[in-house]
């Protein structure tokens, strides 16, 4: 897992890229507002390969023995299959939706796993300027506040977050809004934000007491929300019960207690929409 | 409806008001931590109840003949009828659930109607300091800077917001989930912030494009943010077309452009699930 001073050495230089970078995003935020449609989704794209460079040229200097997997350009930078070596994961810019319309929740994420377990963990919103924080055994932070998941034991007073994904095809909208409509009638209510790095950090922080999502875009998404939550007394696991792969495209998050009760309403929820 | 010194004396003294109560806001936001879940509900109860005795003492003080409209005390402040008279209908804690999860998206909302019309709109998130105003006739302005509703021209592209309520029978959820996913074949995306007022103001930014909300709590959740809508030139409407009616408990808002397309999808939506 490496030693508590090379663990610490990680985070200040992942800190050192996730603020570099989001210096880039907060400008491009602001900036958007002056540009057409069409310049707008390259404004994205630009701001998206600007920090994902920015953030990989900044830890291959410090580390260029690591490994590396990213979201844009893992045929330049990295690769796509996840090995015990020390691998840095990286979402430049989570929420490319929210960025466009100018929604205040959007982030860059950075994460390291270390034979294959996330063991560094770093969510900067450079909007709202709040930077998470996790190390493996040392605890998770808000702007260096520590944080803690919450203490809720009751699905049915518990606030829930998931996203809809981008897929409009009748089978994922129909499944999607069919969990959605049985687990309405289980949680107190519902929250999407359209960054999945930040609802991990929602539950790290206690501000939800629950959230999932299945079929998102890549380990990038929660490397380093894992780590944050699981640091603040929170349990990251597969939606239907069962342990978290990281690269499974399918992640849930509780906090201390409610991971059984909540993987138990999602099943059911495929077993009445499945009746 | 007021010449244009009398409605920029209002603003000001809704301000005040409403930055007050953001205080009270913004302390028990971060003392709840500490709180046991069953003082949680009694803070939340004396924070709404303390910001909404603020709030009508300071108004009633400048503004003793005029008449006030809210959700906690109708019964000792004001009255439950819209009429021509200049008319504060105010909701002192929007957001009530996101207060108590620790959210950051809870507001203050202190509109003014005369002749009826939303005159002057002040919604003010004490979290992350976002003080929206509009004043018929003179803009809407968020921290002061001013602010339009996007450009935004086709459904398939917009960023839609709405809430799923707090009712929890069979029909509703139903209803409810069944609108989400026939729009969902429509829209970009969706979001769900938990507060109805800054979901309107979402659309005067242009961080979204459309909200709408059917079965909500009262005018006081939509008085301020149809002003400032209008102000940023937004429209506000009834979801299914017609003219909005702010005692109906029903509210879409779009940019310019999207009105007619939004709630023709809408209806399109009630025919699919009815056949």
């Amino acid at each position: 897992m490496g030693d508590i001073d090379s663990l610490a050495e990680f985070l200040a230089v992942a800190v050192d890229a996730a603020k570099s970078a989001g210096e880039i995003i907060r400008q491009g935020f602001h900036q958007k507002k002056n540009v057409e449609h069409k310049g707008q989704v390259d404004l994205v794209t630009e701001t998206d390969k600007a920090c994902e460079r920015l953030i990989f040229d900044h830890l291959k200097k410090h580390y260029p023995e690591h490994k590396f997997i990213g979201e844009e350009t893992s045929a330049v930078y990295g690769t796509d299959e996840l090995t015990d070596d020390p691998t840095w994961i990286v979402d430049p810019l989570d929420g490319t939706t929210n960025f466009v319309h100018g929604f205040p929740f959007v982030c860059v994420s950075i994460g390291l796993t270390i034979g294959k377990v996330p063991s560094v963990g770093v969510v900067y919103n450079p909007i709202i300027d709040e930077l998470f924080t996790g190390v493996h055994g040392q605890g998770a932070y808000l702007n260096g506040n520590p944080i803690k998941a919450s203490s809720q034991t009751e699905l049915v007073k518990s606030l829930l977050a998931t996203e809809v994904g981008t897929k409009r095809d009748a089978l994922t909208v129909n499944t999607t809004t069919n969990r959605i409509n049985s687990l309405l009638f289980k949680v107190r209510s519902l929250r999407m934000s359209g960054s999945c790095a930040l609802n991990l950090c929602g539950i790290a922080c206690g501000r939800l007491d629950i959230c999932y999502e299945i079929g998102f875009g890549g380990p990038w998404d929660v490397a380093a929300g894992a780590v944050i939550v699981r640091e603040a007394g929170g349990l990251v696991f597969d939606p239907y019960g069962g342990d978290f792969d990281i690269m499974s495209q399918r992640v849930a998050a509780s906090n201390g207690h409610l991971k059984e009760r909540f993987s138990l309403a999602l099943r059911e929820t495929m077993e009445e929409h499945q009746s």
